[in-house]
């Protein structure tokens, strides 16, 4: 035999893959021509392009005997030192040692998923929230539901009200709760200090984990960000963050932060591995000469700049037809139209206009959220994005004068 | 509240984690005067620092603002081409599309069961076999079993045999057989080629996939690897191999063939991510320019007389008191002592003289293997191999004197 016979039967693949695709890296690649008001990636203007060729020349010159060998140099050490250092700002208070390296924080939010999760059990998430996670949860094989968010974030009301309710009724209590407590993908919002405080209060009651995805904490436009649900409540609360919108999200390198309990379990996934030492020396030469602070200061500046000018375009082009909160960081704007309207009836013709943005029913895990519609401003520059704000104008009017 | 109240309760973790915890780190730390045979890793002297340097410059400064994004440049569809053509020399025709990317094969094994395997779906892998894959296959919550390997690999008669009593008592049949083909790690050994046909066979008739760990293929020290088992049965092999052993570990890239359709399942746990775009930008950077064919002798020969100065040192050393196999290629020499021999015993009294090993028993799934050891011959120069032997022997004729 050379090749595969005619007889060769079905083969009956785990239950737990594929039962949705990803979403996300469809929607986002766009035609050269195109506005990608879709694209949720950091403006390439924010790499440090010399700084990182620095940071690569030392990792492979003078530590690559260590650095390309399994176990790494001293780059991976140092990065846990400053990561546990910097969380401080979010009032985390950890050892190195409570800090895991993981490939973005997507891949924190699949080792969490696999610690946290039995298939079957209950996870809850917020309705919108971020695609990527909740395709991890599937494949975990996690019943999802979903809770309203609102300008400060998670409604925590309606999730007291449900853990109650399920207590009462005998159903089931999430082992875990996903949050972005700030700048949220796609809402833009942030939750309030109360807001923490309860649900770090709920979790500790009914002993449910809290993953507490804050990518874009460092992006803050006006005042720096509130404590970490962490801070509330360290025993029931896996922190993740990321280098990806602040230095690349190529170099793919999250961390999560938990008790050492719960980070020693996730960190069984990497089978005695690591996260890409090389990468992470790279990361650790950048962090000891860049300029941290003005190196995100630029950033801020940059994005800041980039969110005025697509709530002015907003502004302009779509006047009170639109309804949005102006995020105070991050990188998104969630566009919230009036009630009958389906923005995934006009998304093909603005991408031909020569505009792309992501419809909102694809940020909920219930069949809801058509009238919504996430922009990202991080990714364009200015002009291009006021041009795309324009050509999505022409599209939602063209597609409202024809219902 | 601000910190954990005394009456947080227990969490139930999920039942995945960790039932054993991984192996292979721990063993493979090592005291700056210890020699290390416990290294199953390249030799320092063997990454082209030149070559990867230039590479990441390219990368990072001419390529840099599609590379470091998240979709990246044209590196990544570059390496797919480049893996695609490479994999003709072990018979395998494949397309790009075919090949994924992963965070060393490591994950691609971590991707492969999770596609493959439901929990308490049979595994059946060899004896002795890879402590990174069986925990791996643990993690998946799969039943192992066993199958003794010999000079020639897998011992395929004694699998059909079990194959056809599982479906005569009724028995369950494995979801996946795991094996290494070229140079196992750490039997040091080659599947003869009518066992590789023999496999594949089985694997349609009986509908499992085979997972085909072929990460040393490249250092074929006499002749070259014979075709693979996935060019006898493409529907129903996965096959797997790296940069970890020809380039370096540090930069974490290997990679998964098989057909379309567990190749898109495999990709659903990267969730619309890649495996670090930027390191495939610089290795794809590296091998426009390396001699690769040059670069890969230059190991073979230095590997080559690593191997030789291990197999002398042993002779010198034993004589006839240890049996092996003279590897063909690869890293490893599995060393085979008497019965009533257990090399744990004097694992520490090895150590406490400068020498490390990993001892047999942690590279089985059944409580056997005391009489074996692994060393490693990849790391260390030939005086230190030798040096090493001289120790190791020191040590085991101690432990047999004394018992």
């Amino acid at each position: 035999m050379t090749h595969t016979p005619a007889n060769t039967q079905p083969y009956p693949f785990a239950k737990r893959v594929p039962a949705i695709p990803p979403i996300g890296a469809a929607q986002a690649s766009s035609r050269s021509d195109t506005i990608p008001l879709s694209f949720g990636a950091p403006h390439s203007d924010t790499f440090p392009y010399d700084a990182l060729n620095d940071a690569a020349s030392e990792a492979i010159l003078s530590q690559g005997r260590d650095a390309l060998q399994y176990a790494g140099a001293s780059g991976p050490s140092f990065l846990l030192d400053w990561i546990a250092a910097r969380s401080a700002r979010r009032a985390i208070n950890v050892e190195p040692s409570q800090v895991l390296l993981t490939y973005g924080s997507q891949q924190a939010i699949d080792f969490a998923a696999r610690t946290l999760l039995d298939p079957g059990d209950h996870a809850w998430v917020e309705a919108p929230t971020y695609f990527g996670a909740v395709s991890t949860f599937r494949t975990a094989e996690a019943v999802l539901t979903s809770f309203p968010i609102d300008a400060d974030g998670l409604q925590t009301d309606e999730v007291e009200a449900a853990l109650r309710a399920a207590v009462k009724t005998g159903k089931p209590i999430p082992k875990l709760l996903y949050v972005m407590p700030n700048f949220h993908n796609p809402g833009g919002v942030s939750l309030s200090l109360e807001r923490r405080k309860k649900l770090a209060e709920l979790a500790v009651e009914f002993n449910f984990f809290i993953l507490e995805d804050d990518a874009y904490t460092e992006l803050a436009f006006e005042e720096q960000a509130l404590p970490s649900i962490y801070s509330f409540a360290p025993e029931r609360v896996v922190y993740l963050s990321t280098f990806s919108k602040t230095i690349a999200p190529g170099i793919r390198l999250g961390w999560a932060i938990g008790s050492r309990d719960v980070i020693s379990r996730m960190n069984t996934f990497f089978q005695g591995s690591k996260a890409s030492v090389f990468s992470q020396e790279i990361v650790a030469q950048l962090l000891k000469k860049l300029p941290f602070e003005e190196h995100i200061a630029k950033l801020n500046g940059l994005y800041r700049a980039n969110r005025d000018a697509m709530v002015s375009a907003l502004k302009q082009y779509f006047g009170d037809d639109v309804r949005f909160e102006v995020p105070g960081g991050g990188f998104f704007v969630w566009l919230e139209f009036r009630e009958d309207v389906d923005t995934s009836q006009f998304v093909q013709d603005a991408y031909e206009r020569g505009v792309s943005f992501i419809h909102g029913k694809q940020f909920f895990v219930k069949p809801e959220g058509a009238r919504f519609a996430r922009l990202s401003f991080s990714y364009c520059d200015e002009e291009r994005i006021h041009n795309g704000v324009k050509l999505l104008a022409d599209a939602y009017y063209a597609y409202v004068d024809n219902k």
